[in-house]
């Protein structure tokens, strides 16, 4: 069986802010999916998904749905046949170390895992410029409207700096960033967090944009300690791009209890990371990496989550 | 025996800021320092205090000491002593319904209480202008430095805008603010914590320089809202200002976890309030304040706390 793996990411740096024009810090982390794919002689797509404990059948028709739990993977499935202009029978294992709509980027993980485990299968070679492309077209298609951010990420890997408007550069970072993921494991919408902002953006401008400025600074400021090697402050503006979070009124009791714990266990810096509201923060800790973990273990889903430089890759197997 | 009485504070907006030239909103509440005075024939000064639960009698020399428990009332009655031209044996009896070293500001109200009591007693009328300007030289000689916001604010009352460097203005404030003080009876040193934003900010100014002028915005729009009576958008503005102070880093787990109790059990806003690193925050609940003192006060030594517009006042009692 032909395997692809593709990583998941965090969001280091500028969060919602993002919406309102300034950059973001995303990195891609050692947690992968992996989409094992061979070919079927029956004209079907059988999918297999050890995240979910579950499978299901699919008619060539059905690659068009945007709905059920695999709505990423036909969506993959039926683009990657329309970019090989093939269709043929599959079976696909899927797997993963990401937890679900955390904001870890699993769907987009998934979105180019599967498409370039099925055009590498049918002999397909694509560049990785039209890898992002495609996946973001599935992205698109199932949720309506996405960012290019998660699919450019599960793509090339590495950290990226987005800068809305003016696209997506991979940055040359070599430093190792040993990250840990807490996860509090409560659902957030966050179409419902970017309105909360908007709507305290729209009653209070004065103090609001201000912050959101900030928060591009902070970005930027990042991104300079990250370029040049030098994480000493990296934590510091970490804990800083946190509190701006909580000004914008998007952190929650448990987030802020193990951004706390993180830092009380010996991270250098913490905050949230993504919309807020729920799901995950974010640790960074490069001499108590251990004890941080087992203190973000004892009280949420935690997960090791360094930074890795390799976006999608062959993992191996028969084509 | 004659009693005179003056009120506590709480930073309503503008800590840390107020350092670097920003404002801050200052409101004191209805929690205050008694002192009762009465001539003894010896040539002593017998002080009794039901706050820390002890006495101690004093020489005439011995009022130039400024350490000690009764430090601050040593002081206050010297100075009276010198304003008047005349010294008497005196008994005080003193109580209080504030916490001490809580960044509530005893140590003034203490002051300013003792001064007006014995001025009082000894027959001195002085203005406002100058008890305040005593007070301050109390708390100016017993701490080596000292702002005159809070001995301002426990002669005048109500609410003051502090402007460093162009004075103290006290307020048009007519509504009624409803506060509860959530104290974390975990001590704190403001100087360290002073000390602490101060390295952050040389080490990152272009980020933290803004938070600053971030908390002033905050602070100014807070003043404009509470001149007008809007009271809408205050506890929106308090949560802005806790959360720029967690990006200054002077929360705790144990104020970040208070603020959140307070915010879900229906505040409309909460902070910590002072030099944060420990001591109080603040919560505002106008529909629900009951429920608010009720979850603080099972996590925290809470305080009723509204704000009061009344500042130092002769109780009454003979002279």
């Amino acid at each position: 069986m032909l395997t692809v793996s593709a990583p998941g990411k965090v969001i280091l740096f500028g969060e919602h802010a993002v919406v309102y024009g300034e950059p973001a810090l995303v990195g891609t982390i050692e947690r992968r999916v992996r989409v094992g794919v061979r070919r079927l002689d029956e004209k079907v797509i059988n999918v297999y998904s050890d995240a979910i404990g579950t499978w299901e059948s699919f008619t060539f028709e059905d690659l068009h749905e945007t709905n059920g739990a695999f709505r990423y993977v036909k969506r993959a499935v039926s683009i990657a046949f329309e970019e090989v202009g093939e269709k043929t029978g599959l079976e696909l294992r899927i797997s993963s170390e990401l937890p679900p709509a955390s904001g870890l980027g699993s769907s987009a993980a998934v979105s180019v895992a599967t498409l370039k485990a099925v055009l590498t299968l049918l002999g397909k070679d694509v560049s990785n410029s039209r890898l992002a492309a495609l996946a973001h077209c599935v992205e698109l298609e199932v949720q309506g409207s996405a960012s290019p951010t998660d699919t450019a990420a599960a793509t090339y890997g590495g950290v990226l700096f987005v800068l809305p408007g003016k696209g997506i550069e991979r940055l040359n970072v070599e430093e190792e960033l040993p990250l840990i993921v807490g996860n509090t494991q409560k659902e957030r919408s966050t179409k419902l967090l970017v309105a909360k902002v908007r709507r305290l953006k729209e009653s209070l401008p004065e103090v609001v944009d201000p912050v959101i400025r900030n928060i591009g600074k902070v970005t930027r400021e990042a991104r300079r300690c990250l370029e040049k090697g030098e994480l000493t402050h990296l934590g510091e503006l970490m804990n800083i791009n946190h509190g701006l979070l909580e000004a914008l009124g998007v952190s929650t009791p448990e987030l802020s209890r193990l951004v706390y714990i993180a830092r009380s266990a010996g991270a250098e810096g913490a905050k949230l990371t993504g919309a807020g509201g729920g799901g995950c923060m974010l640790a960074f800790a490069r001499e108590r990496y251990d004890s941080v973990l087992e203190a973000l273990s004892k009280e949420s889903q935690a997960l090791q989550a360094s930074i890795t430089f390799e976006g999608v890759r062959v993992e191996g197997g028969e084509r």
